[in-house]
């Protein structure tokens, strides 16, 4: 994998040049990318050219000319975008999308357009698991996370609805970065879901998303200047516990022995009943956003929306407006509560996943242990470094208070680095 | 003007068919636009086509076939969408957006797009009041206002961040409803300010709004079916008050005498200072997101923005996100501090502007007193009914609780036949 971290303190230091960083990503695709098809579309020789004629000024930006990975349901002006969906095969944007723009301001390169199930739901479109090809590397995000762990890019740019940044993140053993609702723009992001819709970012480590985090946002979100302070861990097990695989609670518990080794203070949280409300209400409100938000894909190409996407459609049509704003009540009466639970903890740890990737190509895996925390608006960061005995990934998810980006991050670095003490 | 609600009696009633209605439609549009300017484009045959071949069925839809304008920046598959800026001249979006696609699924037939100011901002395009055509119509949503007034159109949907629906129906003397936050979908709008934009609709009078806005959304907010029941009423002068007109002070006090003598209950009600600091937080949220809803724009294409967006953008792009973050709970805390000034009454009501239409076709007015509800999300109605004395309309501006858009329009309806009584 490349650390976008690393590769921008060597490009700072005019040990690499953006030119030789491309060349890395290219050679990773050259080897990896006919395998694992995280790409929807390409533009090498671009990001070269781009990266040639401004060499000097680019190793000056934020992003110093890190070439970024940009998941394909996210609008590009100068790259097709076509969703994942026939019904937009050649598809050519207007405009980048405002969190595209915002990358190409502080220096990113775009590098190709990554690979989403269709609509960003749950069809998958054949990328695989570069830790075991024969596994998914989840979804919706799958060629964003599978393109960074493959090291075909140090960045990617993804979406979480359900589970789309956390799991594959996890799925693929990289870190993913959720941040709070709204901190990046959806502006230009095709909508599935209006009020759950939220951009996030893949990159090797922690302390790598994190760089990206704040070189596209513009705020202090950097955690590696100095050495995380031992955070305060709530450990949720609750309802879904049982939903976890075996491996998957033993990567719990060892996580938490090795933040507690590290000097963190743990304690078990149990979530107040409205939040296992809220859990059950998130599909009401995803589905019920997603029958007007791809009204005109379902009222005009039904035929051409795949399964499990036109089916959700099509049971959507029957959810009721009274149902809709119930299931908006328990969320902000979930947020209130959880904003309680929290007042006395940095972060919250549980599983990203019900387990690691699943031997599969015809489906991304559950959402069961992210849907919650979308609908939260919390940040959250995948954590990875575990494994399970066939050595694939298990990630550990970190959730912080809405707003508290950093210090959520701060708490993942502490997580990583203490995992990776266990040896 | 045209009533949507009347029209959509005698359609049903069989007294109409929707070609018809569209024939009314079309003297109103040969008569009035080559003066008024109110459409960016017009598709009076394809409506035609669609109001016959389908008349039987268009009859029992919510809409009953009526026509119905869509701001020019709310994209449309079959009808260009260029924002109102020659960057996007000849524009095809590859899909509705989601507002576009529930009219067409309740039965509203697209006429035509009305002009915008350029991209929803202050950069006014040339369209003129129908009740003096040396006024402005206001702005952003300026043809959509002036097209109902001039009865061109039963029924049309426009957009505000600062007071882009309330102030355009209140020079334009027709009903504008800015609904809850989010009540109607902004995906595939135009985005200025994601946490500012709001899909509104026009229609000649209150009921005929509600109506509209209930088809459309598959809501119980029609309120035309029994008399109003009289509500508790807070005036609200405070800061902006002095900056009323003469006019439009006698204005609010007429309309206060008549919903008392109409049996309202009526009191003054002073607002807390956060929501003077929450008017002040207004442009800093909206222009910070600008700057990054706008980038692509901004980047690419900088010389092709009017004066007063590039302004705007230019100095944008120095509000640091700590300035946002500020502005955002601030925004929070009025908010909260609104609900509970607002326990005791059902509305508030304010100037719908500082006056009647300003003789000008170089500005489309001021926003100062429609800004805070935009920020504050609560439903708003624009009354309409009184003059001043050149006959020039002057809008009293309702304000409802948030989510209570229902009991909104139902107070605004009881103000708005108060105000009839008048004589």
């Amino acid at each position: 994998m490349l650390s976008a971290l690393d590769l921008a303190r060597r490009v700072e230091a005019g040990e690499l040049s953006p030119t030789a960083v491309i060349d890395l990503c290219a050679r990773s695709i050259a080897a990896r990318e006919p395998e694992i098809g995280a790409f929807a579309a390409l533009d090498i020789d671009g990001a070269c050219q781009r990266a040639s004629s401004a060499a000097a000024a680019l190793t000056t930006t934020e992003l110093r000319g890190l070439p970024v990975g940009i998941k394909d349901i996210i609008d590009t002006a100068d790259l097709p975008t076509e969703y994942g969906s026939p019904i937009y095969r050649g598809n050519r944007p207007g405009a980048d999308a405002a969190v595209v723009a915002m990358v190409r301001r502080v220096g990113g390169l775009l590098l190709g357009k990554t690979v989403t199930t269709e609509l960003a739901h749950m069809q998958p479109a054949g990328t695989r698991n570069p830790v075991n090809p024969e596994h998914t590397p989840g979804g919706s995000s799958s060629g964003s996370a599978a393109a960074v762990a493959a090291g075909m890019v140090p960045i990617a740019l993804g979406t979480q609805t359900g589970g789309s940044v956390i799991r594959p993140a996890a799925f693929c053993g990289i870190a993913g970065f959720k941040p709070s609702y709204r901190l990046i723009p959806t502006v230009g992001v095709k909508c599935f879901s209006w009020h759950l819709d939220t951009v996030g970012l893949f990159a090797a480590g922690v302390a790598d998303v994190a760089f990206a985090a704040a070189a596209i946002t513009g705020r202090d979100l950097r955690v590696e200047r100095q050495a995380p302070a031992p955070p305060r861990i709530g450990i949720v097990r609750g309802d879904l516990w049982p939903q976890a695989s075996a491996d998957m609670q033993a990567a719990i518990e060892a996580a938490v022995r090795a933040a507690t080794v590290a000097g963190a203070r743990i304690e078990e949280v149990n979530l107040p009943p409205i939040l296992a409300e809220a859990w059950r209400a998130h599909p009401t409100i995803q589905d019920y956003e997603a029958y007007r938000a791809l009204a005109y894909e379902y009222d005009h190409h039904r035929d051409r929306i795949a399964h499990p996407t036109r089916a959700l459609l099509d049971a959507a049509a029957s959810i009721t407006a009274d149902a809709y704003d119930a299931a908006r009540r328990t969320t902000r009466l979930a947020r209130q509560a959880l904003s309680d639970v929290m007042s006395d903890c940095d972060v919250l740890v549980t599983p990203s996943a019900p387990g690691a990737a699943p031997r599969s190509l015809s489906s991304t895996g559950s959402p069961i242990f992210n849907r919650l925390w979308t609908l939260m608006g919390t940040p959250v960061v995948n954590v990875p470094g575990l494994v399970d005995p066939d050595q694939l990934p298990l990630g550990v998810q970190v959730v912080g208070r809405f707003g508290r980006d950093r210090a959520t991050l701060e708490a993942a670095l502490f997580l990583e680095k203490a995992i990776a003490q266990l040896g």
